[in-house]
């Protein structure tokens, strides 16, 4: 069974009798329905009865009913109200729009608004480039979806997509002040995606691509780039390229290898494991064994796509086929970022001396990370329960505080790269070890350190 | 010369001899130079030296230079820094996005980002009417611009319309607690708008629609009302139109006429002419004449374009001829959102006894208030600095605030004649007279009182 998750927690109001026994026999039901209780608070005490808010954590929804249930059957206990956190926290939206100008009278109108601003305007139409200062262009990030790819879950459509992109906003300004706004397409038409953004670009500063699902990102994204006077990043796949980076060069560290001197197997050639194979790449990484679900690429498989025949050509030096596990053995890293469950313990065990294993399938990763551990020296996963988690939000507020601060044009690999090391960086040589790769996203230093990187990386540019 | 204004202020620095009559002279500086000094503060005394931070209005960038020029040329006295208010307002943008949820701990990133948010995403997925409760489109008003028609500035494009969409954002979250968001396009051809704003819809409530050319603007907002299942609103037509009926019924409460026994005379046929034509044709107003810059728009007048024609068929019962002077004689109101300087008090003398005139043109009127109010009873203008300020910011924030609460799908004259009233009604009976007919733009009851209108004719609606 899957274990509850804060992401499912409930709050449910019960009154039971006013008797010693009360909050141990709602707290026990709790946990015998499988919830885990992470609040108890007697909220109003009478002569004879009790009100107690009790929160845990569920798996999901039919859980959350399964220990309202439970709590409700107790002897003279009732259950008034049963709240879904999540939920709640979700209604009326996540982000709001905020002035930055006080408006208290009329001469604050005047100024923010007409007669004032057609001064401002004028400023504008006559120096382009005075809306980088004068507007939230400055500061301001597009996250832009067509809900094809969203999460693990799938082509849910641009609404289904909007909370996604709302928390991604709500991290940029929580981690990196940055102010990003969702944008969520009707549309999974590459040619009409590229439209739609080009069309909005004058109030950004910046594109954040997100949950579109492969190959069409590639393209989306490589148009736009041409296209826009600003960088466009999909998160997908560099957000998540930066931080694999950053966290093999601390797992290298942490067992004494160098990354040109490793063979790398990347079980996965969507977004992600194709914008890792191309970081590592640029970083001269060694051997590089991409594999998709039908095996290792190699240049004599039959069926190659396009993506997959230029991977062929440019990894996997000894053309060497077979499966994923076959392609395992001996290898020093494996960099998941494909499917739950296709690896077990053997399959690590048969890795070179100190393997390194990011098994980054989300929620289940590619492999039992506690299996893992028993034959590899560094394991990291996608998720928050385990030690080692892969998660963007390492990379992205920095990456686009440095692009904006630095009024960046385009974003390049010597960008990326550069980030990636801040964040490797920011794991002090003395917290280095096998169970610390990265440092905690609420690390106040990662953002600043990213961002600086970022900006230095692109004021070096020739 | 024109008179300075808030909308272009000005704080100056500046090192004096410090002596008694060093303030003074500094006052007196910037006041023979034209300047309106609006605050004077000493902020540093030294032995022999003082710094002070005057601040004043002026009338434009040039005037600010020579204010600072006639500081800095006083005996003894250095000018530090010279700061234009405006732009210091304006720099950096002057909106942020804010996220509504807590990010303390890794149980929020959990519930409002991965892995908690897919279950809100699968609630929409399931039933997308879920969006309008669990994400920003429950309170969120996309401003759209194509910036050809930016304030009276004309076609200045989208990035610089981006400083009047923000200020508008921001006057939606100051009076109505709506959060809007700029959407800056980077065309200005129908088809693609209309496209445009259907892709990027998912995300939104509404859309106001601003600073676009007629008659682009009419054929836009039509089709976007048959596309999209949430309520389009173009502020210059609609906006106008409510504020000026809204005017209107408590100017001819004031002067004891019923409207529709009044002779209205429109001057302009833009977005803002026809809609208040319109809106007063619905309620019934007598009879309307509409002018151009040609004169009187009839039937036998030849070269109308559609929009014209149109007006000639329903306007004008008598089918006079003529010009706007010609039209003018005898009638009770004059409604000007056309040009400066049309009219001149024999014009309005013309007209019929208790005279109303709206001279709406900004930010030179159709006709000299001062002189109008020599002969009409009741005279209102667009600008601040007169009384009876006819200003979009009544009607605009209140309606859209209706619409998000009541779950609008689409917006009906019956709520715009709800939100007139409204508006009319905020100036109590006691408090009406010929110079106060509009409630000020900072009287709080207002927007709320718009909202309940517009919410209650949106649910009365068969």
């Amino acid at each position: 069974m899957p274990t509850p998750s804060p992401g499912c927690a409930l709050t449910l109001r019960a009154e039971a009798p006013a008797d010693a026994a009360s909050t141990r026999r709602l707290a026990a039901a709790v946990g015998d329905a499988g919830g885990v209780l992470t609040a108890l608070d007697v909220v109003e005490t009478g002569t004879d009865r009790i009100v107690v808010d009790l929160t845990c954590d569920a798996v999901d929804s039919g859980h959350i009913q399964v220990i309202a249930e439970a709590v409700a059957a107790l002897d003279g206990v009732g259950v008034r109200t049963v709240g879904d956190a999540t939920f709640l926290m979700h209604t009326g939206g996540k982000l709001e729009v905020v002035p930055r100008v006080e408006l208290r009278h009329r001469d604050d109108l005047s100024r923010a608004y007409t007669p004032g601003v057609a001064r401002v305007c004028r400023a504008i139409a006559t120096d382009p480039d005075e809306a980088r200062r004068l507007t939230v262009k400055r500061n301001t990030v597009a996250v832009v979806t067509d809900g094809s790819a969203v999460l693990g879950l799938g082509n849910l459509g641009p609404a289904a997509a909007l909370p996604v992109m709302e928390g991604k906003a709500a991290l940029f300004k929580r981690f990196a002040d940055v102010d990003a706004w969702p944008v969520c397409l009707d549309t999974q038409d590459t040619d009409e995606i590229v439209r739609a953004v080009e069309l909005i670009a004058p109030v950004y500063g910046g594109v954040n691509l997100e949950d579109i699902a492969a190959p069409r990102c590639f393209e989306i994204e490589r148009r736009l780039r041409e296209k826009l006077d600003i960088p466009v990043f999909h998160d997908d796949q560099h957000g998540t390229a930066v931080v694999v980076l950053a966290a093999l060069t601390n797992a290298l560290r942490v067992v004494g290898k160098k990354l040109p001197d490793t063979t790398i197997v990347v079980s996965g050639v969507g977004a992600a494991g194709t914008a890792i194979i191309r970081l590592l790449a640029a970083e001269a990484a060694g051997d590089i064994v991409a594999c998709d679900r039908a095996g290792v690429i190699h240049r004599d498989r039959a069926g190659l796509d396009d993506s997959r025949r230029r991977l062929a050509e440019h990894t996997n030096a000894g053309n060497r086929s077979g499966n994923v596990a076959d392609a395992l053995r001996g290898a020093d890293v494996f960099i998941g970022v494909s499917a739950p469950d296709i690896l077990n313990g053997e399959d690590v065990a048969a890795m070179a001396d100190d393997a390194i294993v990011f098994a980054l399938a989300n929620p289940d990763p590619e492999v039992d990370p506690v299996r893992a551990r028993r034959h590899a020296t560094v394991v990291a996963t996608g998720r928050s329960d385990h030690p080692n988690q892969i998660n963007n939000v390492l990379a992205f507020p920095g990456i686009f505080r440095g692009l904006l601060d630095a009024d960046a044009r385009e974003i390049s690999d010597a960008m990326l790269i550069a980030a990636a090391r801040a964040i490797a960086d920011a794991v002090a040589a003395g917290d280095l070890h096998a169970g610390h790769i990265v440092p905690s996203v609420f690390d106040p230093d990662v953002a600043p350190a990213v961002a600086a990187a970022v900006r230095d990386a692109s004021r070096t540019r020739t």
